[in-house]
């Protein structure tokens, strides 16, 4: 199974094109859409969807991510093996938060032309190299035919903004995701924070207090916002029946910091 | 087969995730797509979608719908089979049109979380509940073995809009729907007001008259607005060539009055 | 295999239905998305995305096009087989792109009911007569049974923007696709224009003046506008690591004179 997730959108053929590729060399090849509406080039934001979807597809599932702001440069493409997945991605630190928690046990550079379509474009590598080499992987090409190992020292080192601790124990982040009903998604990583979710927190965002943590979205009688740990496993600031994000005109970046009231106890 | 019907929207890896989920219970499942950008926790939108599409699905497909405002307060998940089809989703009267043109043969509370994912969110049930429940059903599962039994009175009554006569034979409703187009899709159901098309009405919208019925989008030699009978089997009003929601600034819920001017002939 | 290319959006059920319909006749069938976001009723923009994308896809692919402001009217739907590809479309120019590429071995309007759903509505021939109709083709019908035989020659003209040279050898074209990264996106053909990609060039957009050809999206220094020759085989203008239609105030359908510098050499 083939798991694609780019920033291609759903307006232009890019997506349906790489398909088409991958289809040619396999007519059968299961291939499923993470998402294709990751901000044009936003390399951290496709690094926190792969991370927190990754889990819940099959054991050796190849997710193909085209994120790609250095399509045609000198960036590397990568191909990445785990315990449990596999990778393709360009060498631009996407892969940062998911090789923090499974190990790699293969990186090749992905340089064998033979497995590419030609010509090769500058601009639109998805279809040129990505889509072709999956597909060529997907009916059992040995790995190492595509290029030679790499360390994992070698590769562009991630991107992806972590939260710190201050010296009075509260933790100072950032969001670093909003989603379609504008709930506000921090860097503020349940397992980091060794949050269990019942904890008394207060939560700083934009010179507002937002109490904590709510057991759910629609639970809320004061109408306000509320903070919980959501889905992901990171916290996060919602309105119940509302959008945050517009109610508290937040955008991706904005600085949140958590204080632990219940932590001492 | 599987249609996922959800207010999930592309941008987010919702609706991918539940897909990692149920292929990796069922790995060749067939999972249909009818639509993800239901306007969020809009409950009749996603009512109206879903009593419009299923007449054109194979018998028993299975369609599960989350459009769930209520997820994680103590809304009951409910399995739904008719003569025709079979369905998953929140107890909030997102079936209520459905049912009342499809009787149901068996109605089920889906309470038995030895097919759901664990830990089980507050926030994602969709992933942690219908996603798996979904997949055993379609390896076999015998529904039965979901939960205990409800009748038809049990379900939370819908809080769907339904159209009134007047004294004078008229009929008011409202917009409940628009589509890509602008087009505004009222609830006068044809099948409910005895419409067969060829009928000479007026319709009455925010202090304008639109004459109808049009025969096509294509044919409307004045260029203004135009009202039909639309694919869906109810009254719609449309400008050809252009959007009449933007033209007549119309949002969901504007009330529509439709005389039949030959309805005494 | 079946692409579908569309106008539909992905908010309303009408491709959801699409596939619902096929798949009630064919349970197996590979349904892939090219796009469905062509912007409403735009038959040039989706002969762009076609002639574009149909290399990639396998010999005897059917493409089911959908965009069809006539739809209701007394405009013809055809059948198109050429020596690599199958056609269902509209009879509206939007295959006149493909058509100079390809040479068409078979021309047939569709016609016979006998394959369509009934009722059929004036307003959903996805639903009522491509689906149906493809679906049949998918599982064998010979397409002689859909109607009579049409010649090249009978088709509605293309309605589609050429380039025009000038009497200085400059080409004078327009933004006819404009990306989800907001590059502007030209009919100025690499194969009409007979460019190998390493010119000089200078292009002349709404008073301002671009040099090219660069090589990637990546690799520029100036932080400003570049030209390039794009996957598409067309002269495009990006912004590195931004949106160039932004940036310079540029919608479709906006000039463009392109120059060879090198073109005497």
């Amino acid at each position: 199974m083939i798991v694609l997730l780019t920033d291609f959108g759903s307006k232009d053929p890019f997506v349906g094109i790489m398909k088409g590729v991958m289809l040619s060399y396999h007519p059968t090849l299961s291939i499923v859409d993470l998402t294709h509406d990751i901000s044009p080039q936003d390399v951290a934001e496709a690094a926190f969807v792969l991370k927190t979807s990754l889990a819940y597809f099959p054991k050796a599932t190849l997710f193909v991510v085209v994120v790609d702001p250095g399509v045609g440069t000198n960036r590397k493409i990568i191909y990445v093996e785990t315990s449990r997945h596999r990778f393709l991605a360009p060498d631009n630190g996407i892969l940062g938060w998911v090789l923090e928690e499974e190990n790699p046990v293969r990186i090749l550079e992905v340089k064998n032309s033979k497995y590419f379509l030609k010509p090769i474009s500058n601009t639109f590598h998805g279809r040129d190299i990505f889509a072709p080499v999956a597909a060529h992987l997907a009916v059992g090409l040995n790995p190492e035919e595509l290029g030679p190992a790499m360390r994992l020292e070698d590769l562009v080192s991630s991107p992806l903004p972590k939260p710190v601790q201050e010296k009075d124990g509260s933790w100072r982040g950032h969001v670093i995701y909003i989603d379609r009903f504008g709930n506000l998604i921090t860097n503020l990583w349940q397992s980091l924070l060794h949050l269990k979710g019942d904890e008394k927190v207060e939560l700083f965002l934009k010179g507002k207090t937002f109490k904590g943590f709510a057991k759910a979205y629609g639970n809320n009688h004061q109408n306000g916002g509320i903070v919980l740990l959501n889905s992901f496993n990171t916290v996060e600031v919602a309105v119940s029946h509302g959008n945050a994000a517009v109610a508290y005109g937040v955008k991706k970046g904005e600085e949140v910091v958590l204080r632990c009231l219940t932590s001492s106890s």
